[in-house]
């Protein structure tokens, strides 16, 4: 299955004329051209995703999604595993990072069960989207199987053309699963072919030996499972996760829609990533909310061309990073809309 | 007149208690120790300044600072002198770059003309505040008289303190003058000794002739002057501004007050840094919001030991870069307001 058949929706490049509409625009605003830097391109970027020379945000959504990693079993985590299905409970109930900042950028959580290895209570703002109970151990084997990857990568496209239909024009992405920067460090290795020691980071915080343990379990991982690059569904299905997979369908879905798309730390990144290598075109749909102290997170974001927009040593994921950063993210079209221009404000342009 | 008598009011250091109780409560929260990074020691820093475990901020303002500068009549701006009083105007109806994100941010704006070279006509939201029509042209004589500085700072004191008897708890430090960033390099220059063609940066966008008449000025501004680095009032009124006394004034207001003080710029950073060699317990008060594109601006943040929340590429001033930062630090206080701990949510903490 290719990845024109897997994005079902056609994503085309940005609007150059609503660019350049937008660019204009900026030039007569009463400050000096250029002066408000990376908001002014983040303005310009919007209005050509959005296809509006003066692009409006109505409404923000952080989707949260949440699964097990059968590598939990290597001990390459500082928490147990049962921490995923607990922090699922905290999302649920309004006390975990993402709510509080999701709460001050006025953007609502949407929490999704890709493959958390517990039954959930239902709850009426718990999406249930199990693909299975967490994946298998990447380093014995495929985290999954290739059509199981496929079923959740359209999962997170057919969750964000809801959200798009539900009038949800900015979504910012979030990850919950312990073990999950084990995965991401296999799938960005893999992806890019860069050496491993230079994807693994600390995660939630192991020691050194933890380290060198995730690290010789990621080695494994590529030894084992032998994912090829040229074949990113297949890398996903064999080094990834259920939610980085319905993450990668949300990035499809957003593009497809016309959304942008506020990324988060390495989890995150690395389905933009994946997202990017099914379809090229996703590229310039992608926000990079942060620059985390993840080492892998870095090579991502290179490897994609992405400048982030804060640097605030986050490292925790969850769309904490997303969330922050959609403040910006909208100061940057307000200053398209409700700024004066020179001429109406009567203000001297230079000479 | 020495710095205690200045201040007026005693700035006492952080509340170490407060400090304590924050940081023990970041550790309790369901995160990884650490993983909100920045947002946990401005939690930490906002607790001690406002003598409160849990700190909250209800009420946010901006106070933008616009004077005149003699210096202008050297060709030192891309703009003409009168843009100041213009922007002026602009501020009153709204519609410049600080307008908009702070309404963005839910604070409000204070414009206060602190020595604009024109006559404005009055407006309920104007505060006139006017020590005189613009200062000297500091490449041939003072800015100002040493009593005027001493006024202008007087007049800073005293609106913050009825800003923060207002309710105000956060402040953001604005500026608007044509000319200010010869000025605030000149400053700079004195007040650190370091040379001049390391603080003289592009301002509003003069070109490479601008940049090398800019430089010259500012070095005939130091000699025809010989300000004193350990007499920061003197330094002031010798190559100062009217709207950079104020803020410093501000400043001084706001750490006496225990009100969090955003820096913006260029410009409120070389007030921020008089304030600070007139009473050095100002120090912990200051959060700088951003590293602008000015050169000046960084020499002034290595000086005072402050690591900016943001890097937008941003040179505009008016409070911008302050207004975009106080969502990131109403963040770092909603973290440790509502999120739930380990024990409350019933999460496993690390083994």
């Amino acid at each position: 299955m290719g990845p024109r058949t897997m994005t079902r929706d056609r994503i085309l490049g940005l609007d150059e004329a609503a660019m350049t509409a937008a660019r204009q625009r900026q030039g007569r605003l009463t400050k000096p051209p250029g002066s408000l830097g990376r908001l002014e391109e983040l303005s310009v970027q919007l209005a050509g995703i959005t296809r509006r020379s003066v692009p409006v945000l109505r409404e923000k959504a952080v989707v949260v999604m949440a699964a097990d990693h059968g590598v939990t079993a290597e001990a390459v985590s500082a928490y147990p595993a049962e921490v995923t299905a607990q922090m699922v409970v905290n999302f649920l109930a309004g006390g975990a990072a993402i709510n509080a900042l999701a709460r001050l950028a006025g953007a609502r959580v949407v929490v999704v069960d890709m493959g958390v290895a517990a039954l959930l209570e239902s709850h009426p703002a718990l999406l249930d989207r199990k693909i299975a109970h967490g994946t298998g151990n990447i380093s014995r084997g495929p985290a999954m199987a290739r059509e199981q990857a496929e079923a959740a990568v359209a999962v997170g496209q057919d969750l964000m053309k809801d959200l798009a239909r539900q009038g949800v024009d900015l979504v910012g992405l979030g990850d919950m699963g312990i073990g999950n920067t084990t995965t991401a460090s296999a799938l960005t290795a893999a992806l890019t072919g860069v050496k491993v020691p230079t994807v693994v980071g600390r995660g939630t915080g192991v020691d050194d030996g933890g380290l060198a343990r995730k690290t010789a379990v990621v080695e494994r991982a590529l030894a084992v499972n032998r994912p090829d690059p040229s074949d990113p569904m297949g890398t996903l299905a064999k080094v990834g996760g259920f939610e980085i997979a319905g993450l990668v369908g949300v990035v499809l879905g957003a593009a497809a829609s016309r959304v942008p798309v506020v990324v988060d730390g390495f989890i995150t990144a690395a389905a933009s990533l994946v997202a990017a290598r099914l379809e090229p075109n996703v590229r310039p749909y992608l926000i990079a909310s942060h620059r985390s102290v993840e080492i892998g997170h870095r090579v991502i974001l290179d490897e994609l061309g992405l400048e982030p927009l804060l640097e605030l040593e986050l490292r925790l994921g969850e769309g904490t990073g997303a969330a922050l950063a959609m403040h910006i993210i909208e100061a940057a079209t307000r200053i398209l809309a409700e700024m004066a221009t020179f001429e109406d404000a009567g203000v001297s342009d230079r000479a």
